[in-house]
């Protein structure tokens, strides 16, 4: 099967491009977390989405939810690692699944927009995106995880049970490994956090060492990057860019034909409100970009 | 007192604007009407403005109303006829009022967006925008009203208490004087309704007749066009359009400085997440604007 549209990212842009192509009969895939966006539901405060009031991010990931429920809307959880072009279709790779569409939507939002300095680079040789595809060639060494979010956590307690020693940094606060954690982990004494932000991954033939923020250089025989979504440009080879955002025009559209982008991946402000209205663009665009083909 | 923003309009995207300019301390003056947006109101079935699930228009103007109505917000219902630079700042004309404010956001609708053929010209030249202001300048003569709006009825009732004959159009549906009005007025027997739009207003010096959609020529003294709001384009003399669209860039910048846009007036899709995000995305631009200034 072919779907009409993939939508990477379950945040307010997908979500509204999710229910605008629904309505216009599309079939999509749409992948991501499915609590939709943690950032919006760790929000103490939202006053500026008009129609709901005063709300906590919690209460406006209810009323998300509940609306994505009401238009049976369905999240596929996993996270896309690849896209290529097949000619006239995309191809995803997801985990070890890969899926086909005719167009693409990046709501990725800002904190994917860029990855690591190196990180396309290693990509493949020591740096991977998956725990469950590639922990087993790491077994008995040393690794660093960059966790981003707290439902991967168990994939950092799968890896310290293949490896030797795993060094972790997640940049949340809470959960098990996250940055408020003054705790030592539980779960393996093999686990130890790291005191700084991950800023750069170098190497050879293949990945031997992590920067962290403060310069230190910590080494490691391989990186696993554990996040909610890739940033474009390793995900889409060829996406223009402007710093860390996704060039669009006012339509929706990126440098790459069928390819769609919406909410903070495109760029200030960051708000709901704004990623709201380009989802609803962006499948407005792709609709009229399937009519003409 | 200059405010720091002029907003003209009061549907979703001046409703957003609005609520994000308040919370960032901006003085604003909110022109428009009070009940926000005819055009939702009587929508039947909104279904994808995410959060709030299928909602009828009425009820999502509730909750557009109670959420102006928690921010403070207050909306001064007058209807703008002309906005001139004053340098730093710019002037509004409203009624017999004169407003000053730093920056203007139009948010005047789709509707509004494009005048009739010849308005322009006309404009102060036997057409006139207030039914008030200039009513008694056709004391026993045959006037025209466009009236866009059920809550301009009553000025098309006392124009007829002066003029000797009132020719309405009244594009909504309902109303007293409204498209499926089938029954002669009651108020006044010298008011006749015309079968077709209004599409052309012609004469010399002065007004002489209108032509309407079905080329039928009606001679006249004088049109009153009364509108939620006037186009831009008679509004803001110089600012650039694109057919009946304000163009804007991303930034929902015009091309006139200090002037932003938002909302159906800037093109399609006229949507209400649509109008939502680009309020938001014109008060941070206005915000920034002002920072800068």
């Amino acid at each position: 099967m072919i779907y009409d549209a993939a939508i990477i990212g379950t945040g307010p842009a997908g979500l509204s491009a999710a229910i605008t192509l629904k309505l216009h009969n599309k079939s999509i895939l749409w992948l991501g977390a499915k609590n939709l966006s943690t950032k919006v539901e760790k929000s103490e405060k939202i006053a500026n989405y008009p129609g709901v009031g005063l709300v906590t991010g919690k209460e406006l990931i209810e009323k998300f939810t509940a609306h994505a429920e009401a238009m049976e809307l369905e999240i596929t959880e996993q996270m896309v690692t690849a896209i290529m072009s097949g000619g006239d279709y995309y191809m995803l790779s997801a985990g070890s699944d890969v899926y086909m569409a005719k167009t693409i939507l990046l709501t990725t939002g800002a904190a994917a927009a860029k990855g690591f300095d190196g990180e396309e680079e290693f990509l493949g040789r020591g740096l991977s995106y998956c725990a469950t595809c590639d922990g087993f060639l790491y077994r008995g060494k040393t690794i660093a995880v960059f966790c981003g979010d707290e439902r991967f956590e168990h994939e950092i307690d799968y890896l310290a049970e293949l490896a030797g020693k795993v060094y972790v940094f997640a940049p949340y606060a809470g959960g098990k490994y996250g940055k408020s954690a003054d705790k030592t982990p539980e779960v393996s004494e093999n686990i130890e956090l790291l005191p700084k932000p991950i800023k750069k991954v170098s190497g050879g033939m293949k990945v031997t060492s992590v920067e962290l923020a403060d310069g230190t250089v910590v080494e490691i025989d391989g990186l696993f990057c554990l996040r909610n979504s890739i940033a474009p440009a390793t995900l889409l080879k060829g996406i223009e860019l402007d710093g860390a955002h996704i060039i669009v025009n006012r339509e929706m559209e990126t440098s790459m034909p069928g390819v769609f982008a919406a909410g903070d991946c495109t760029g200030r402000p960051y708000q709901i409100a704004k990623a709201v209205g380009e989802g609803n663009i962006a499948a407005h665009s792709i609709v009229e970009f399937l009519a003409e083909k």
